[in-house]
């Protein structure tokens, strides 16, 4: 029963269904009509003109936005614990040509405006040091808490004063709208947010992420930098298809809604053992060796964090009856 | 009816139905079984022990494997007209770390052992100049010639002899192989090659390119650049589960041979006007501004080559009647 | 008897007085009174306000102004014989990040409008082609002729209306002034240059060339690109004291004489010999294998420049009674 | 009265002699006499067989270095406080590629083998995370530590055990053998360093360091990475001249001598006020904000470090009675 990681999950059926249902569209790249309606659909969703990008991975949404939104010689503030710190195996760098991650620190991976004040301010304004340029923040964190439109705002605030461009990983930015009950353009372009990786694949999609440009000058630089960097699909309309069908009916709402109720369920088994407040759909539990091997025993899967602490993710497509008996097994620890 | 690429052909049935099928295993990147069969599977075709890494474009498979098989400070020797020099929008630069591709010319874009060894000898072997490091060719090239296994063998005792990594774009590989009826190891690993970027997504697949490494050795290396690049795809199951469905019964060669078939169809009906040989799925006609707008308007969809020339590329799903309609309108302008 | 370059040249001894003038300030890097004096002395130089920067090469400085004025994804045009593209190690590739060199041809490696222009015309505006970013000429060229300032505002008339960024390579800057008598200013930003490499090292200084920006707007993110590439030297005050010694009483310039007229003594020596007009300080000459190992016999160094022909470099030290020995050698042939 | 670095100390007159008299020697780069006696000198002062090339700055050192020791998809191991994570402009991810600066943490800067341990066993063994490729600590380090043999010995183990390269910034080396009174050799090859970058500049050169080489094999790779980076200088001939002038009769010795000497004499007269023992040149003072505008208030220039110290640095040229003036003062605060 995997407990491990969303990035595992299913496709949704419809989906599937979408990218073989656009199999028979003979136009290459994104000259396609699916790619043609993604601006269209994410200006819906975020009320607002905005261009939106298909590639196929995170790190390349957030790379390739990073790359055009902060020089070579630029750093790019985000929490110690980022996605783009720790797991995109120093693509910032590539992406960038070698831009520098200036990490702030906080509890729960999330950035405050404080923290981020005193980032900058530790920097002489001289040539000998890098100087901020971007600050990326991930929404949901990477331990699954959700930023409010406030936090974002004051965020964004700071980032103006200090000439910083804005970026949100929003790998998990369904869950993160789901908990909170934003709209999504508060939580992003109105707090001040000008790129966002639009996650679909944690979330239902098989493989395809959107990049959603609130400040549309970043669009035509970021489509030269996604052809060269191999990733421009010549049938790319497969891309755009299961994003507009993710987006159809809202069922990237209705998938995160599963997950984070999931997870919910999970958080009511273990009221005292949570790291964190549960938030999306990750949990963080107070869980010994001993009591994980247990787990593992009975079947679940999941990867410790640390010592004495566990990750949980629960994704779309976890069936009922898996998270009833994880949660009995959590309860009866 | 398209004749422009085969690039926007449709993906093969089969191989919708392999992601359909695969969308179930819950292992992220590629610790699928999928994945974990693609060693072998090239193993098999290559009839030596290989590594195969799967990723979404020609591009990066290209890019991926010349960056690791030339330092930045290196040049890849190629031919003027190749793709890496001309249609991929700088990426072996992007992904080198800004190797310097040194050009050569020759009929049908083939590069030959003369060409490549004076090439190498114009460069000075100093400090101030760019040494070759590698050699890339494309087969079949970009005018759809096919290289011999003997042509092949040549380059490769000159890039043995020079100290070049040799590389080849197989993009359209499956039509290579079907024209020489060669076999795939003897007009590869035999004859020098260390790299060969496996092209499926022009030939039936849908996403999925397929790196294969005679070099074992640089596996390692190109799979932390995979990720570093942004192309480790969390569901990569379904990126090996197209591949293993068009090596599952020789599907790429079938698909292949209709593709080549097309072409000599249209080839016979146009013997006056061909460029070069047709040796795969591509054919470069000379035809009259005029002659051109009178395809147009009979509805064929093709790209002008240069002044009074025109290219027409058939796809493994073309139907017999639009490639006979095509050569009815070619016979008689 | 050294004619192989003017690049092993000595420095002038006012130079080397400058140097030990300057070695008591205590101020690091460029926060020294002479820096502070250099934008005002090439302002003077070139009857506008420019911002200027010492390097200690033309490799740095060609560079670094050209990593600021084309992006990564870009195109630089250049003559295929220029400095940047034969004798830099891929240095462009290196300071930009990937930029692609986009070569044009003509006579005496110098760049015509027509041949820019086309060269422009042939890339299609697509994300598959690196689109051209900047231009950058060689003054004098690398075949040793001048050009002229109409020559030089066509070709700023090209790049603007391609939106190309315009440099100028000038290595021997001096050479080409004293041959054409053209102004500074006339020949660079009048012309719509925006960036000089202004060489002092092969006209008298020992290791201080000088980045005249007359788009001061580069000059900022040039500083930091210096330092990021290892060229803020903490003593640079002894660099900018060469620079003010060679700009002083017009050193430069008379220096530049010197060298142009020792190579119009040995042009008149071997009037049917000159491969292109002499209007620098070099001379290609066709002369035979026999015949150069017969100068070289009696002493003359001097480079091979392919088959048949000879290069041969003057210096502004070099000694009337060497060129002499030399022209009457020629003669002698 | 200058305390505020040694890096804009003069040079020594001897280096300034060894300029003049260089000056006429004609042949470029570094294919001179005086550069061609580096390997012989340096593998002299290390007792062992060695490569040697000049650079003017210690920044260019350090990343031609770490460029060759490290992949662009590697991280380099070094101090938070180091000179290259702090004051190089971001330049060893520009020279590498990318490569990621992997901070460790101890006090004075210093790098112990279980700090350097646990950073490598902090790093998953998979491709999503930036796997330790390099360790660079400085010695002296950047609060004025000498390292001793034991010590880097014990740092040399783990690099060896982890397979790290290993490259020394010693900016201040000559300080560091003074005041250990250590072996060039013990503290360098004989503990596992593969390069170090032997710095002049801070200690009498004028622009010239030395980058040696006791893993020989880097060598050619960064003869060509330097002219790649323009530290390639055509009159190179100056820069070996003032090394060799360097180390003629221990000058680099003495002068280091001299500073330490100078920083002793102000060490004792704060016993108090020492945050680190006072080891090299440097010193590092609490002193409140009052106190030290009432030293600047006497002519000492000094720069505050952080809230409520100062750091001092003492330079070969100090004159004994500026230091005298300064202890005096110090004293009486």
């Amino acid at each position: 029963m995997r407990f491990f990681s969303d990035n595992a999950a299913a496709a949704h059926p419809r989906v599937i269904d979408a990218i073989a249902a656009s199999n028979r569209v003979s136009t290459a790249y994104d000259g396609d009509d699916y790619s043609a309606r993604l601006d269209r659909a994410f200006s819906d969703v975020f009320e607002t003109e905005v261009r939106a990008l298909w590639v196929t991975t995170g790190t390349a949404a957030n790379c390739l936005a990073l790359a055009a939104m902060c020089p070579p010689f630029g750093a790019i503030l985000c929490h110690k614990d980022a996605h783009i710190e720790n797991d995109e195996a120093g693509a910032p760098g590539f992406f960038s040509g070698g831009a520098k991650l200036m990490l702030v620190d906080g509890p729960g991976a999330k950035v405050t405006p404080d923290a981020l004040a005193a980032a900058c301010d530790r920097v002489r304004k001289d040539v000998h040091q890098v100087q901020p340029a971007a600050l990326s923040i991930t929404n949901a964190t990477e331990y699954g808490l959700a930023y409010s439109v406030a936090e974002v705002g004051a965020l964004g605030e700071v980032a103006r004063s200090r000439s910083l461009a804005f970026h949100m990983d929003g790998a998990r930015f369904a869950n993160a709208i789901v908990s909170t009950g934003a709209s999504p353009a508060d939580v992003t372009w109105r707090a001040g947010v000008e790129a966002l990786s639009f996650g679909f694949v944690k979330n239902g999609g098989l493989n395809a992420e959107a990049l959603v440009l609130f400040n549309s000058k970043l669009a035509d630089e970021i489509a030269v930098r996604r052809k060269r960097a191999g990733h421009l699909l010549s049938k790319g309309r497969m891309l755009a298809a299961q994003i507009l069908a993710m987006l159809d009916g809202d069922l990237w709402l209705d998938n995160a809604r599963a997950a984070n109720a999931a997870a919910q369920s999970l958080a009511q088994a273990a009221p005292g053992r949570l790291v964190y407040p549960v938030e999306a759909n990750e949990l963080f539990l107070k869980v010994s060796a001993e009591e994980a091997a247990a787990l593992r025993g009975q079947g679940f899967d999941f990867y410790d964090w640390g010592v004495g602490e566990i990750r949980l993710v629960t994704s779309w497509d976890q069936q009922g009856a898996e998270v009833d008996r994880l949660a009995t097994a959590i309860a009866a620890l």
